[in-house]
């Protein structure tokens, strides 16, 4: 007999019949004699239609009555969930982020977890009970209700396990697991049995939509084993834990990960002195664009440097404006960039006692004719820049150069 | 300066163009200095969408669950509204019935309101804040979410107005005020000034959907004066009050009602002994079908009782069929009825201090060919069965024998 928390996504509630489904397989669960505990996201389509709604109201939407708006989503799906369960025999009841306390603080829209009630939630365990709670939302101390921001169902589900020392955390969604690389992009992308929480991290922050970085991000600061599966196929999925294990049979690379969504700016030419960086980058801070890499090189000639960075192509625009309007206050000689590049990494914590790996990797580029225009490393990620229009070559020959066809599932 | 309660239902709050609308009603009032606290239901189809989703999870839906998912109708509209009136800059602020805490017993689906936390809208009427208050639901002490019942937004703002020692309480809705009887039966129907509170109970009892009764009661009982007003049209609409003036000009009539949907059951030669009404009455009560009139008379030959009571036409036939399985028992000679019938009744305070009210009515019909089928009368309301067909002739003749068409509005 084991505690699970189970987590649903929206696709996997997004009808009556799907809700259905997920009820089958819970109940499944619990006649094993297993606790269960589940969160559940608002029906597929149903975020979006409220809003709209709001959106209509006013123009930025007052936050904390969004939080309001929202949260009702959930709660839609806990109740007709629960409903399913009952329907089922198997004993359910309902909970808001509220009535079960997940006290959050009062960053509405975007509320971090301080604490979860786990006592009401016990009790129904001890009955019998399944609990299904409402993912994404919780309640502050005055008893106003947030929003832990899109996807924080997945956080919500890590968060109750890691308060109930759950045996395992399921989120389940519309994959099996997680892949080497998108099999979109490389059809003999494999399903990963295992994989650590600092890949899994890295994948995740590089546009693996599967799990949300703040959910792995709790999930190994608690150690909370987490496993990705499938809501509606059979499958062990992929479990995210710590690499406890001696890295004998370690594969050098987890994964290959990428992310279309890349631009790079370089400022030319600003005289080399302390304080350039700050100077460049807090005017792009100040209008809210997010900085990812950041790379500062000395120019060949004279006493100057070049500093390039990347943004969201979204904000592509407005960071080049901000730049060219303040090029002569930096004592810039020129400000360029591309919005046609994207960033491909591979990952693995195998890299760490593995020399070598990057020089496999630009040689495999190299030999495929494929132009590197910047670099960033981490400790288990080398990750580097190139032209979108390399994107599925470079994937396709970084998943072969590190033979991730060949890993067993 | 005043505090009102303002009640918006469904319709009045059906589309983001409508609650706008309400939006500007509101700062308008607030711009006076009033302090406003507004109570809304869902938004029109809602509550259906929703009631149609649960049914297709459970045949009988679980009701504590049923509440969690229909809270979630005015949770929205509480949010939407509280957007529509910033974006006017009339702050304003949006609780839920658990965040105001208006605890209820735990009577799922039908609860009774037990108490309301007025402090914490107190605190905003001073800082100036709308507060927007979710109508139809509450929390039990253990925190489950809980609804009145439909048309419970009624009961919501009327209970909201109690605590809060409210000036007056509007319900605003699609007609304008309360009519002497139906438009659409008697063009020449005056709207009222005002009503007492015991003859709006009794016109809601009879089918006038003005308002509903339990919201009466509730503020006959702690003496709100309470208002009905349309949405969207100007006019100060029917004030409900205690008949507390002298009634030299009272009008000896208020208004006449009537309702479709009676049928009529008599069982015939009964032996008249005492416990005979209660041998009758007991199964169909078993069976939750609602009596509404009881007559019994003496039969014109030997010790003969006949016993006669109305249901709802729904129940008719079920009522009848059971009746007829235990007419041996009972030693009836006959069990008859009909379901062509229909209710139409007199209603006015005034009749307490005048004579011949009876005479002038009974009269009238008389007058007109139309065929009483059965009388019943309390103090201040005089009702009488009579053939479908007549309605609306039985509805006019009433009308002006009683100068209804005559009331100044």
């Amino acid at each position: 007999m084991a505690l699970y928390v189970y987590k649903f996504g929206g696709t996997s509630v997004g009808t009556v019949e799907k809700i259905q489904k997920v009820a089958a397989k819970i109940k499944r669960a619990r006649d094993k004699g297993h606790q269960i505990v589940v969160v559940v996201s608002a029906m597929s389509g149903e975020t979006n239609r409220l809003v709209e709604l709001a959106q209509h109201m006013q123009l930025h939407p007052n936050e904390r009555e969004m939080d309001v708006l929202l949260s009702t989503g959930e709660q839609v799906t806990i109740a007709l969930l629960s409903m399913a369960l009952e329907a089922l025999e198997c004993e359910a009841r309902s909970y808001t982020g509220g009535q079960i306390k997940i006290l959050t603080d009062d960053s509405h829209t975007k509320a971090r977890i301080l604490k979860i009630d786990k006592e009401r939630l016990h009790s129904d365990l001890l009955e019998g009970k399944v609990a299904v709670v409402a993912g994404f939302q919780g309640v502050t101390n005055e008893g106003a209700i947030t929003t832990l921001g899109r996807g924080g169902s997945d956080t919500t589900a890590v968060a109750l396990a890691a308060a109930l020392e759950a045996d395992e955390c399921h989120i389940y969604t519309d994959v099996n697991g997680v892949y080497t690389t998108d099999p979109r992009v490389e059809p003999n992308a494999q399903k990963l049995d295992k994989i650590t929480f600092e890949e899994m991290l890295e994948m995740a922050s590089l546009g693996s939509k599967v799990l949300q970085i703040r959910a792995v991000e709790f999930a190994g600061k608690y150690n909370v084993a987490l496993r990705v599966l499938s809501s509606f196929e059979a499958g062990n999925g992929t479990l995210i834990t710590y690499d406890e294990e001696s890295n004998m049979e370690q594969p050098l690379i987890s994964g290959i990960a990428f992310n279309r969504d890349e631009a790079k700016i370089t400022v030319a030419g600003v005289p080399d002195r302390p304080g350039i960086a700050s100077k460049i980058l807090s005017p792009i801070a100040d209008n809210n664009i997010e900085v990812d890499m950041i790379i500062q090189n000395i120019a060949l000639e004279g006493n100057n440097a070049n500093f390039t960075f990347t943004v969201h192509r979204n904000d592509y625009d407005n960071a080049l404006a901000i730049l060219e309007n303040m090029r002569e206050a930096l004592g810039a000689k020129e400000i360029k960039g591309s919005n046609k590049i994207v960033k491909v990494s591979i990952i693995g914590v195998g890299m760490r006692s593995h020399a070598g790996v990057a020089k496999k990797m630009f040689t495999a580029l190299a030999n495929e004719n494929i132009n590197i225009e910047l670099i960033s490393t981490s400790e288990i990620k080398i990750s580097v820049l190139v032209h979108e229009k390399y994107l599925e070559l470079a994937v396709r020959t970084l998943h072969s150069t590190f033979e991730l066809d060949k890993i067993k599932t």
